[in-house]
């Protein structure tokens, strides 16, 4: 580590919108450094050791040979890693942060509210004009399996649980069958890895019980989406909510826009919170400066 | 108190349905009473002191001269004071069930959840194939106003407190206006009583801050519909979710069907559940059996 710290490079794929919210929080986080947006003539890229990055285009890391710490703006870093410019033994920190797994908590939350006490239903009801109740249940009798127990996921599986659900954690490396056959709404918060791309196929999603729903809040290649959509043509599944897809945005004209039974959100289940993420990016750094163990390193061989 | 219990009547404005589902629940937490539907011939109304109730139609309980009790299956008991053949010093129980005070705060929380991440923009922009993300704001820079702090006011401001909301409650006799400032999302869980028929009229409306919503779980009759239209057509509010209307079934052809800025949910916010009411009926016959006081007996003078 030099006397002097040299610049840190930002190295995120963000609109002008983004740049406007991240870069004065970030500052203002980061009073003592020097930010530099990562390809900016004006700075020498030997003397960064430093990158905070968000979806970095493949390669963009390679212009720091003296690069020791990434840190991700992200909670997700599956791009990163798929990223073979990225050098093996170089420490990557991902996001983690409470404002964001209470976010994608409320998301979910809202999810399960809505399929259990068919609100999607009665909205569809509205537009036709129709009036008429249908039996409720108590939260006690809906049965809910919740894949990936890391922060999202626990804190996911938290908020249910408060609220009197009968909840079912999933860890990979435990049977996946049995919380299948008990889920009448499956949450997918997987870290995307090798093992996690397309494990929600025709053979898993048949599995869950008839008119089942599954609640995709993590990577959109997680799911099989023609076996999604067989499924939900033939009524074996009765809704899907989806956050996040192969493709983003959505390509127009995608099945899922119009399909009755898809509930669309353009990839809003939890935004990163630039004030809060900023003040956690800086207490990072700080430590990792005074030579403090890194928390939330990414380990290369899972993924997350 | 006869010491043989004469039967039970049941003066209840069922559907075959309803019956089916009550009559069960009513009989298997009962087993030691004789269960009657009002009007049926082979009973002498005479031999009735107890009767169970639910919306009876006006005059139902005039045709039995020894009742000294009568147990609503509902919360509300408008309907019920209404009635100038019910004679005053008649006690009246309500229902108070934890089931359909959770069952409230789910409703509750769905809808302050879907305004406040905005679901509903995002279902419109599906709807009409846009993808566009909206900023995101954390739960406690959110503020909630909540009419009615008894058994339902008082489970939803707590399920909403325990996700980060900021939660005003609000009792009648406190001053209103400082709690429609601050309010961006409005719920009423008031009682219906001649003090608060018509209370959200356009001068309530008006106090709460430009683009708020309102979320009416309790009666139509609180409302004053042509204020409520006129604040969200000129854009003063930004949205009404409405459980409950003047008249229900809402007509067909009533504007708040098809208004883009109302939900429309066919009175279910939270149904009875006839399993846990149908004991909570028992444990209250019974006590009073053994004279002990009643517990949720209404107040005439307050109207709930």
């Amino acid at each position: 580590m030099s006397a002097t710290p040299g610049p840190i490079a930002l190295a995120c794929r963000f609109d002008a919108q983004e740049w406007a919210e991240w870069l004065p929080a970030l500052a203002a986080a980061l009073p003592g450094d020097t930010l530099v947006r990562a390809g900016e003539p004006d700075h020498d890229p030997a003397t960064v050791e430093i990158a905070i990055v968000a979806n970095p285009p493949a390669g963009a890391l390679q212009r720091y040979p003296r690069l020791r710490l990434v840190q991700s703006l992200w909670a997700g870093v599956d791009r990163l890693l798929a990223d073979p410019t990225v050098p093996a033994g170089l420490p990557i920190v991902r996001m983690v942060d409470p404002a964001m797994n209470a976010a994608m908590a409320e998301t979910a939350l809202w999810a399960v509210l809505m399929l259990h006490r068919g609100f999607h239903t009665y909205a569809r009801q509205q537009h036709d004009g129709v009036w008429r109740q249908h039996p409720q249940r108590r939260a006690d009798e809906v049965r809910i399996g919740v894949l990936g127990q890391g922060q999202m996921g626990g804190a996911v599986s938290a908020r249910l649980r408060a609220l009197g659900y009968r909840v079912t954690g999933w860890r990979r490396g435990e049977p996946l069958g049995p919380v299948l056959a008990d889920s009448e709404v499956l949450i997918n918060l997987l870290p995307l890895t090798p093992d996690t791309r397309s494990l929600i196929d025709t053979a898993v999603l048949r599995q869950l019980p008839r008119g089942a729903a599954l609640v995709n809040l993590a990577r959109g290649a997680h799911v099989v989406d023609a076996d999604l959509l067989a499924a939900l043509d033939d009524g074996h599944l009765g809704h899907a909510v989806l956050d996040v897809f192969h493709q983003e945005p959505l390509p127009a004209g995608h099945r899922y826009w119009t399909h009755p039974a898809v509930t669309v959100l353009p990839h809003v289940a939890a935004q990163t919170d630039a004030r809060s993420a900023a003040r956690i990016v800086a207490q990072h750094l700080a430590a990792w400066r005074r030579g403090e163990p890194l928390v939330h390193q990414v380990d290369r061989r899972t993924g997350y």
